[in-house]
This record gives structure tokens, C-alpha cells and sequence, in this order.
């Protein structure tokens, strides 16, 4: 049927990567590449072409956003969450992170035969439940069912559609020398409380997700007219993969401090244990903005006046934009060197989110 | 975590059915009791409550209509077309089931480690291919990769947004006494091109899959101020289960005649074969429009002359409205009597979208 269309052939080189690799799903190099040379100039077409969190899209002139994640992640419940309130929390992050006001959802559920219907029930109970708290409406969904030993209990697909009621332009396009770089908070404590359990690690306390809407602090942001170049959450690859990202899309060298950058102290050991380093720890509720130096103060005394009893917000200046480069992110590190920190290569946590 | 939020127990009995069984993917009556008894009243609200195969939306005075379906169809491959292809089709058509324009989809990829990239090289370009074909922009996406033996090689998400432009109510609820029921041709062609593949069954012919964008048609029928009542597409459970779907929510009685129902000789042998009923075998290029007597004529008319490449449009008229009811579908069968269609109780073929 296709092969009048096939003439184009695969442009990753064969030999090197075949197969897919858990990897190429870390939000690290190998994933780069297969959106670079595989997804992006397949479809290509100026609106997925700005690489950004969530698609602007403009419909008879109101400006909406579009955005869509698949969850996967194992164990389905964890300390802090679980696969059902993340899918909505992550797809809400997304349309936050273009500044849009998330209105409606989709769900989409893969269940393997055999899973417990009581399972099932409790994840849609989170759903509705982080729905309500992030202010979206659940409207249409979908279920399939696969057989015993083709899924894994339940992946979920949630999609959002927000309203944009800004006039400002935030993409990484936007980032410019001079800019300050703030994180809502400490890092790292969704990825460890997922490796916790997986790993069977005990603490004298529990690491909890930090997974949390983030949409209304972004609208309080933008109501307050911060000038918002460009805003990132930290999910999978971190901060790090992040930063590389952003640089590179932007063209400008970036420098952080990582004697600024919060990391809590049983989220720093569970690493160390681990030999993870928490740069390249997903978060599920935490996101970088880029100020302009006149509104840095502003932004960190609104995160930290944020209200919202499912975010506590420790807001810190990790960092600033050094100049128009090639897209280098280097550290001052505790101990006086600088080092680069480069995008994620192999795998670190597969299926966080 | 959730404690505070679990008063409400989970409704279906667990004695019963405790655990997800394929039949809950169906499209049936185990489908329909999961949706009924914990979907729709967890996520309760006005848009999802009207039960339509994609929501209606009116942001800022303008109505869109909103849709998700993710694709597990196994094997990737088949006659007439490949998940990548049936992934854009499926949701294109149940945008066009409210009478909307497609305009954007969202591409979320579950990868299982051990893919060929080649193959997911091959199922991306028909993705864009089918886009193309169909007048819709891939914008946003998502990607994730599980570990081996927990997917399936690829399963696919797409979400979409169309605009409705015309000012009619197409819904279940809109389908009156006297209603003429139209489909655009003949029927089960996806659901047995799956299964000879599967079966490894060999005909002088091979059948091939029906899938085909929608949206086109079903526009020129709105511009031709066709009254289209309602619109379903007769995929999962095929059209016994669509057509009783409409009846009970309508609460109408409906009556088809088997010998208007066309069924392709190489499909009806294949059935035979299987021991299935072509009534209940998923369609991917078919659907079932109810119009008034009055417009029947035209509906027709104007099914035959489109002149879509990929629909071949043979449409008959295959019964109709016959009073306010309990949900009633019987069927005149050829050899003499009158016989209930009920829902499919079972599952008949898994994974076949």
C-alpha cells in the first residue's frame, strides 16, 4: 500500500542504533535524536517545528494550546502520587509552560488484561481528583485492552487543550544573554521517591514526588507582567537536559551555580546510594524561568507567596544566561571547578513518567 | 495520598468481573458497563455525558470538537493499511462524526524496546502520508519507550481538534421516528483484513482493510444542508453495537433489513469461516448517517458522486426509525423472520484498531 511514499529512506545510520533502546524514551540524547532526525522532519510544519512543551495553535483568531504525554510510569502508585494524578498534572504543566490556561483533557487508557478492576478504579478516582485541583475538565476518553503480557497494567494518555490570554512570546527562542534562571524549588524528588520503591530503599523519612499543577503560578506570574522569555518543566532528563535544550534552541552559553540548586538532603543521599547525580532526576512539579535581571526579584517573591497547598514553592536564582554561544550549560561547582554539564547520554531512569 | 478522596467505592461487582478481561476493550457490553459505572459518573460533567464519539467544545464563542483514540492494532501491517494510517483515520472520522472540520492531531508513541527503528520509520511516514490525505497538521507529540515483553511493539495515541462550522445538532438524541439509516458502503472489510492476516486464512482476493478518512464527505453532505440526526462510525463492535448504542440513548426502536446490508463476498466467506457475524465486525471507513425521509435521496446521491480516491462509496439504505422504544434494533433477515440484534456480549476480535 505505502510504498509509492517510501521513497525516503530512515536517516538514522542502521548499524549504530537498530533496535530502539529504552534510552531513545529518557528525554536524553538518543530521544534528541529520534525527534531530530525521525519525528520532526517527517511531520514537519512550522508549528511542531518551535520544539516547545505544548503546540500554539491560533483558531479564528484566539490563540489556544495543544499538548499530549503517554505515562508509563512503574509502580503505579509511589509516595506523593500515582500514574492517574501525574497524567493529569504533567499534560496541565505542559500547556502551563507556554502560559495557557489549561481548560479540557482527554484520557486515554491502555489496560492489560488481567488487571484488577479495583486498580482501575482508584487511578480514575486521582484523575478526577488532580482534575479538579488543576481546574480541567475531563471530556472525552478512550479505552483499549491488550492481552496479558503486551502492556504493563495501565498507560495513560492525556492531552490538554488551554486558552492563551497573553500577548507575550515564551519559547526558548526568546532567551537572551543576561537572563536570570529561577527554579520553583528543590530537585530530584520525583525521580528518587519512584526509585525508592523500585529499589526497595529505606529512609528515616519517606521521599515524596513533588508532582503538582503548575498552571496557576504561571498565570499569577504573567498577571503580575513578569516579562517571560522562556519557561521549562524538569521532567524527564532533569534540569540538565533541560538547560541543553534551551541553550541550544536559543544559542546562547548558560551558567549555573550548583551551590544554588536545592537539593533535599535524603534526595542527595538516595542518589549518592544510587549513583545518580539529581541534575538528571525528573521532577514532576518544578520548571526553570527565564527573566529579564529587572524582574528576577519579582518572580521569587511570587513563587514564594504562591498559595497553592500542593506546591511548596523554595524559589531560587540557579543561574543566568552568559552570552549568544553554541549552546554550552557549565557549572560552578561546590568544590571551585567548572565542569559542562552535557545533555543526558544513556538512560538514567527509565519510565519515570 | 489518596485516602481522603476514596470514600466511593468502585460500583461494578468485584465478585463478578474483578479483573480487566479483553472483552472490555470490545466495544460490547463489558466495555459499555466500565464506561457506564465508572468513567462517566467519576469525570462527571455536561460535555462527556453526552456519550459522543468526540466532545463539543465552545471556547470564547467558538465551537470546537475534541477527540482521542489510541491504536493497539496487531499486527501493524495489514492489507489496505498499517496502525500509522488507521491511528490518523480513526480520529479524523470521529471528529467528523460531530460534523466537524479536522484541523490538528497530538502523536503519542509507546515504543517497546527492541523495535526496529526501521518499522517505526515506516509507520511515521504513513502517519504524515495519511495526515495529508486527510487535510490535518500533526503539531505536538510525545514519545515513550517501555522495557521488552510490557508493549507491543508500538501502540499509538492521537488526539484531535476540529472547528464546527455548521449549526446543526448531530447527537444520538437527535434521532426521531421515521429517520432513514444510510451507510457508505459495504462492511467488516478492516475487521476480517485483519484476521485472514492473523489466521494466516488465503482467498482468491486478498481483503483489504476499508480505512479512510471521513471528514470530506460528511462535509459536502453538511454543505448540501443534508438534516444529518446523527453520525456513527462503525468500528469496534461494528454496526450491531453502534446501532444499538444510538437506539437506547435516543429511546427509539430501529429496524434493518439484511438483505439491504452490503457485505463484500469475500468478507461473508471469511466470516463464515470464523464463525463470525459480519454485523458485529469493525469498520474503519464506514458509517451509519440518520437523516429524515426527505433528504435520504440526496444523502445518497451525494455519498456516490464523492469522489475520494481512498472511499469507495457504495451507500445503501439499510433500514430505518420505527418508534420511541426501549432501544430495540431487529433485523428482517433474508431467509424470513425477524430477529433482535443485541450488543456484542463478548469479544469477538481484540486488538483490532
Amino acid at each position: 500500500m505505502m510504498e509509492q511514499n517510501m521513497e525516503p529512506t530512515c536517516p538514522i545510520p542502521m548499524q549504530q542504533y537498530p533496535h530502539i533502546l529504552l534510552a531513545h524514551g529518557g528525554g536524553g540524547k538518543l530521544s534528541h535524536q529520534l525527534l531530530e532526525q525521525i519525528v520532526i522532519p517527517t511531520f514537519n510544519n512550522a508549528t511542531l517545528n518551535v520544539r516547545h512543551d505544548a503546540a500554539s495553535l491560533v483558531i479564528k483568531g484566539q490563540s489556544l494550546a495543544f499538548t499530549t504525554d503517554s505515562y508509563v510510569v512503574h509502580p503505579l502508585f509511589f509516595p506523593g502520587g500515582d500514574i492517574g494524578s501525574l497524567a493529569v498534572n504533567g499534560t496541565v504543566n505542559d500547556l502551563a509552560m507556554v502560559g495557557a490556561r489549561p481548560l479540557y483533557l482527554s484520557v486515554a487508557l491502555i489496560l492489560e488484561e488481567g488487571l484488577p478492576i479495583e486498580t482501575l478504579w482508584r487511578v480514575v478516582q486521582s484523575m478526577q481528583w488532580a482534575a479538579q485541583n488543576a481546574k480541567v475538565q475531563i471530556v472525552t476518553g478512550d479505552t483499549k485492552v491488550v492481552d496479558r503480557g503486551r502492556g504493563d497494567g495501565i498507560f495513560i494518555n492525556t492531552t490538554g487543550v488551554g486558552i492563551i490570554e497573553h500577548t507575550q512570546t515564551i519559547a526558548p527562542q526568546q532567551v537572551q544573554p543576561g537572563d536570570v534562571i529561577i527554579v520553583n524549588g528543590d530537585l530530584g524528588r520525583h525521580g528518587m521517591a519512584i526509585m525508592a520503591v523500585r529499589e526497595g530503599l529505606e529512609f528515616e523519612t519517606t521521599i515524596e514526588s513533588d508532582s503538582a499543577p503548575l498552571a496557576d503560578l504561571v498565570l499569577q506570574l504573567l498577571a503580575a507582567d513578569i516579562e517571560i522569555h522562556c519557561l521549562r518543566d524538569l521532567t524527564r532528563g532533569g534540569l540538565a537536559s533541560a538547560l541543553n535544550e534551551i541553550a541550544q534552541v536559543a544559542g546562547v552559553d548558560i551558567a549555573i551555580a550548583e551551590s544554588q540548586i536545592p537539593v533535599q538532603e535524603d534526595v542527595q543521599g538516595a542518589c549518592e546510594i544510587l549513583g545518580l547525580d539529581p541534575l538528571y532526576v525528573a521532577n514532576e512539579g518544578r520548571f526553570v524561568t527565564f527573566v529579564p535581571s529587572k524582574d528576577a526579584e519579582r518572580t521569587l517573591e511570587i513563587m514564594r507567596s504562591h498559595n497553592s497547598l500542593s506546591l511548596t514553592c523554595q524559589p531560587c536564582i540557579i543561574g543566568f544566561v552568559k552570552r549568544t554561544g553554541s549552546g554550552l550549560v557549565t557549572m560552578q561547582s561546590r568544590i571551585g571547578p567548572q565542569r559542562i554539564v552535557d545533555m543526558l547520554s544513556g538512560e538514567q531512569l527509565p519510565r519515570i513518567c
